[in-house]
């Protein structure tokens, strides 16, 4: 393995697998996540449901896409409307700070995903090394999910809340209204009807600020949730050039 | 006017008008609210508009109602999304506690009169007497809007939330689609695509407990607003059978 550079999605499928493996027992209740990495942690869900390596597992999706891949599987699946406590949550992220604040929401599913991780004993987040940063902020932008009426309004608020004055510009995301497409004509409107704005930062986001930050955004008038997930990572599943490595919440 | 008892509707013209007397002046940007003493406070606006005692006034209305009986007295208006900052604004509610904290909202409108109202400099809230109470809660439902994605479950997480857990029973509201009324057999969805779960409180909140749950309850994940107004009103104009008297916040 020293030899053979792994591809990135050999490595992608090294930490989906490893969080299944590691974090996931017959009888739990979990939070599957979406996009590349989190694929392989469905995968590996199915595989072992299949072989009976893992029984009496629940699984509830934060997408239709991993619904479907889920269901190709055979994972029986089930909702928060009926299930409000999950033993386990395994997605990815679009940043990872040094305190494992995350930024989330590129695709738009940020408040799905919230919904569910936040219900999780354990939250496990498994990335790229890619996207570890020092900081929040300049390497993605921090989408906020806001009600559409008003909506230059509300995105005035957020750009003048005290602890994100000066440091961003607020983009309203265009895009089609059927694919959440980041480009086109239209105001890309999320699955739950509500527009999403993208904070660009120009300055870096201490891990300590995140929090702050964060609350003072929800606490607006008009803001329905946001792409920062802070304090709730249990531990992130880094796959790196030099293999996998783990870091866990203090 | 000791001997004739003037009857409600006489006492709600009576605060209506005296909250534009007392706070509008020519130049301001001012708030609309809705209702049946919100009504005489747009009626009187239009009046001294009309008359030229007041001139250079833009309004904001907090719902069609409010911006048709506006536009029928030719008064001018705008939108949050060209007026940010309001001068004053002024609404009924349907609950006052002795620190003026409110509840509002059993018309469903409370997101978009919250967004309007936290933008004035001055919030003028009228009622009549028998909107005062001791503590808020068993008098009146507090009306929560949450997203309709697993709205079972954000009804169970506000239900649970540490300051309110054991102390009211959660009632998604029911109605038309088309008009808001509480009753109907479908449930019923916002102006802005969302549900409304109503908190029926056994006990009363005490004045120091409502920011608190306020607080919590927007902090949930799901939710995108409530009906509690907290440290929000410059003063109470309230029309009593004894006549009329002012509360002003401490």
């Amino acid at each position: 393995m020293s030899e053979t550079k792994l591809s990135q999605d050999e490595l992608k499928k090294l930490v989906g697998y490893k969080s299944i493996d590691d974090y996931v027992e017959s009888g739990m209740v979990v939070g599957l996540g979406t996009g590349s990495t989190a694929y392989f942690a469905v995968e590996r869900l199915g595989q072992k449901l299949a072989s009976g390596e893992l029984e009496d597992i629940v699984a509830i999706p934060t997408s239709v896409r991993t619904k479907e891949q889920a269901e190709s599987l055979g994972i029986p699946l089930v909702t928060l409307d009926t299930h409000s406590k999950l033993d386990v949550a395994i997605d990815g992220a679009d940043e990872v700070d040094p305190d494992l604040n995350l930024v989330k929401g590129g695709g738009g599913a940020l408040l799905r995903e919230k919904m569910v991780e936040v219900c999780a004993d354990k939250f496990i987040v498994i990335v790229d090394e890619s996207k570890l940063t020092d900081a929040l902020g300049p390497g993605f932008p921090v989408p906020v999910e806001i009600t559409p009426f008003c909506h230059e309004h509300t995105m005035r608020l957020v750009e003048n809340l005290p602890s994100v004055q000066g440091k961003c510009e607020a983009v309203l995301r265009m895009g089609s209204s059927s694919n959440n497409q980041i480009d086109g004509d239209e105001i890309a409107v999320t699955d739950n009807g509500n527009y999403i704005v993208d904070l660009h930062f120009k300055e870096p986001i201490t891990p300590a600020d995140a929090p702050v930050m964060a609350s003072e955004i929800k606490n607006t008038v008009g803001v329905v949730d946001h792409g920062f997930f802070c304090n709730m990572s249990t531990a992130v599943i880094i796959a790196g050039s030099d293999g996998i490595s783990v870091k866990e919440a203090k």
